[in-house]
């Protein structure tokens, strides 16, 4: 993403030159920046956001309503690449390009029933969401009233615009628009960390599974790093993998043959993309625990 | 299976009938029962079983291993047909029918293999297994020198026809042939059985996986009938599948939306097939744990 | 308690006899049976008591308040030789006989402000209390109004009564009135029941504490017999401690010098004196759960 | 203990202020010092005390006895007066003044005979102790022969003039000395950290128990600070108190009245003094979880 700005200079910074640092955080909409630019100076980078989402939302309605239509339609494979460098990178990272016929279809479907209903293009901040996450979201704003998806549609490009501002300006308030997922794994036989556990991190979508992470705990139990930081969590559902036969083999403790545990598979789901969601593995060779922890 | 016999009734019976109700216990081989016949009265099912074995492992070892070499070769899809009913229906219930292309290969491969080093055919008692754990003592047993392989035939004959055996005669000391999988579902939040649960249970094979059971849990958070029971349980692999978040929706639990933990999947492998495992689910919508039991 | 009546008998009893076998269930009130009589035949024991408790609470108040005045007054040293053979062996179980001087006081105290606010002995059914769960109902049913203290009396002589019925009847319909208490030790470390773990049971009064049972597991991790049955348990607060050190080191466990856990404590409240409270113990030399389980 | 010399600092004294620094950190030996002055430059803390060490094992049968001898009596009363401010303090902190009866007697007994059998005071580093800790040490080390008693003086000497060097001087290399004790709650009802649990911590010695910590979870359910941190754990038996019933009244989750758990004790030992024991508590109203985590 470059250099960033501090949130000092962008304060110090005349129209024009502020225009061209932070307008293209709105697609095609160079004048919320400008009309922002009155409410310098910003004290925090949150501020710079909720001053710029202000101007939107006491925009005119015509000139929202084209504010809106001006973003991509998401899954449309033609238009891709009419959109921002920024917005591809986020639908590149979701998966979206890899549809089966079956989502294929439903996307198209909702699609047209969405533009049919609504006339404006389905906008979601995608960097917070998993390919099913997105569907599942599709299906249920689609019953929405035009009202309060006039409103949902305003509420995912704040939430677009904030990842798109924190990528581009440094400075006090900062919003947190980062999750982070960890694990650790404790051996209750030894009463130790259990160090050299393979452990491997799956997306699961309804019709395909993806590797996200492949790692071993350290001495202390964990990872070196966490397994997902630096970015939201993605809303949907995860596999995490827990190769814990190989490493009480390792350890010395006894087993049944086969183990009556090999690899310990545990599912859960994100539903806070700026959360920490902690998940330990607690293990025997015949007993294990896992809880969201902190 | 039809009627059996009582243990009481086998010991006053004359020579041909004896040997009419229990010869093919031995495949091909109703001089075992005829010999074992002089060692009547039998007290217990188990010195019954025990005097038919004495009997083969007594017999010259010409005699031995063309007693051997009579049973059917496993995989062989050619000679199918050849072999007692009783083998027929272990086949059937292991899938052996249903190799992927590689399965069949490793198995034609280790087929061809064994003969050759061993001129025996492979016997195992297939009803203690699963596809892939008999895939594995395949390979493993390869490595036996010949007399240690002639002990495991007629070890696994042994098991084979203890069922067979068990299958035929009531009485006192009857083996333990059978094993047992059942769970239980608590639910932490309430301090109560999980009722209603939705359980279901699948043989995890290395090409495929196969339903098992599917059932609820009742007012005691348990299955109304255990998950297996009645036979011996095959070596391998397995997972039982719990679905909590609809259990806890039904129940008013928090939870957040997606659920943190939608279906719990347990995967656990079987090494006993003449024990019982309990499977049990201790849980809550952000934690679980799980053990063997008794 | 001697021998039962069985119903089937009591059904065909004239009305003497029928009065001798249950008149002394209401002390000092042979006509609640004598009234009760005309309600013949009881299809169940539970509604020949629901038929006496209707004769109690259909009486004209001076009468009914006569009834409850001929209870005698719990906690009170003088007036203990008084009461009827059963109320006597109430009390003796619960101690109420060995209170701390504080106690005493507050008993006392609480008594004489019971008796000026009521003008009625303070009733409880003592055998599902304890000593402490008795002196805090006291003190909060002091806060009643005189019609909901009058309906609180009436309805702990239907639990005294119901005890006393059961004693004295067997039949259908006999009103569950016994509790359970039970434990299991599973060791974690070999997937197995911990046989041979040292359990204690103790009553944990706000004064003192008084061991109720002691006992060791068995091959099924259990104890031979429940560790309360037959009988209410008592609203009050329990520990069970177990000796897991001993039990790794008799295993072969590994354990630290002093062991992490040597005997561990598990405390907690019976609240429903009908109900089954099974408080399991999974365990390894570092780690142990338990919960209410069923 | 005022303020600290650096390694650097003494690396460059001159012997005398050199031994005045540090000569007291063997009792009543200034020569150890003077004798370890040699071997200047010291890169680490460690390297220091090892040198000191060294200077007091190379040293004649003779001297070595005598300065072992002159370290004072653990327990007796007469002499806590001749002892150097270090060893008082840290009688204090372990309570060996206040003894029961019995304790006195035993503690006593062993001494005699203890003096008796070797000629030397017994020598342990209280401060790695409990009071129960070191009777069961003495009664231990009283079974050594001559030559391995000798050698555990000499051990504990160094345990002890470790702790008081890492008193006196900073500087690279400095022996990690401290232990810690920590906890954390996870309530698993609503799968986040307890806040406002009530944690109180006890030694739990054989003839009393007293109170070494009282705190609240923060909002990460953990404490502020650990439990105890910045000395060594003290070998022993402890006792953690966690009030979770007022917990969960306040987090609004359903309980029994009574409810099932009040107060849960954790009772564990400690056996490494400078190791870290994380002793979490996975808890909701009908259950619980602890384990030696990381």
């Amino acid at each position: 993403m470059g250099t960033k700005f501090t949130l000092e200079s962008l304060n110090s910074l005349p129209l024009p030159a502020f225009s061209a640092a932070v307008g293209d955080v709105f697609e095609h909409a160079g004048w919320v920046a400008d009309a922002a630019f009155g409410h310098r100076p910003f004290p925090t980078v949150a501020a710079l956001h909720e001053a710029m989402m202000g101007v939107v939302r006491a925009s005119p309605p015509d000139r929202q309503l084209a504010f809106i239509r001006a973003h991509p339609e998401l899954g449309s494979r033609v238009k891709r690449l009419d959109i921002t460098a920024d917005s591809q990178a986020e639908q590149g990272s979701l998966g979206l390009d890899r549809l089966s016929d079956a989502e294929f279809n439903t996307f198209t479907g909702l699609n047209a029933a969405y533009q049919e209903k609504f006339g404006i293009p389905f906008i979601i901040c995608v960097r917070r969401h998993t390919r099913d996450s997105i569907l599942k979201e599709f299906a249920r704003r689609l019953q929405n009233d035009t009202e309060a998806e006039r409103k949902a549609a305003l509420d995912e490009i704040a939430l677009i615009t904030r990842l798109r501002l924190v990528g581009k300006v440094d400075g006090p308030g900062r919003p947190a628009t980062d999750g982070r997922l960890s694990t650790h794994v404790l051996d209750n036989v030894s009463g130790k960390p259990a160090q050299g556990v393979k452990v491997t991190l799956y997306e699961v979508g309804a019709s395909a599974r993806s590797l996200l992470a492949e790692t071993m705990t350290n001495a202390d139990g964990r990872t070196d790093r966490p397994l997902i930081a630096g970015e939201p969590l993605r809303i949907g559902s995860y596999e995490l993998n827990f190769a814990v036969a190989d490493y009480f083999a390792a350890s010395g403790a006894a087993q049944s043959d086969p183990a009556f545990l090999d690899v310990v598979p545990i599912r859960f789901s994100i539903a806070e993309p700026e959360g920490h969601y902690h998940v330990p593995l607690l293990v025997t060779p015949w007993s294990y625990a896992t809880y969201r922890g902190s």
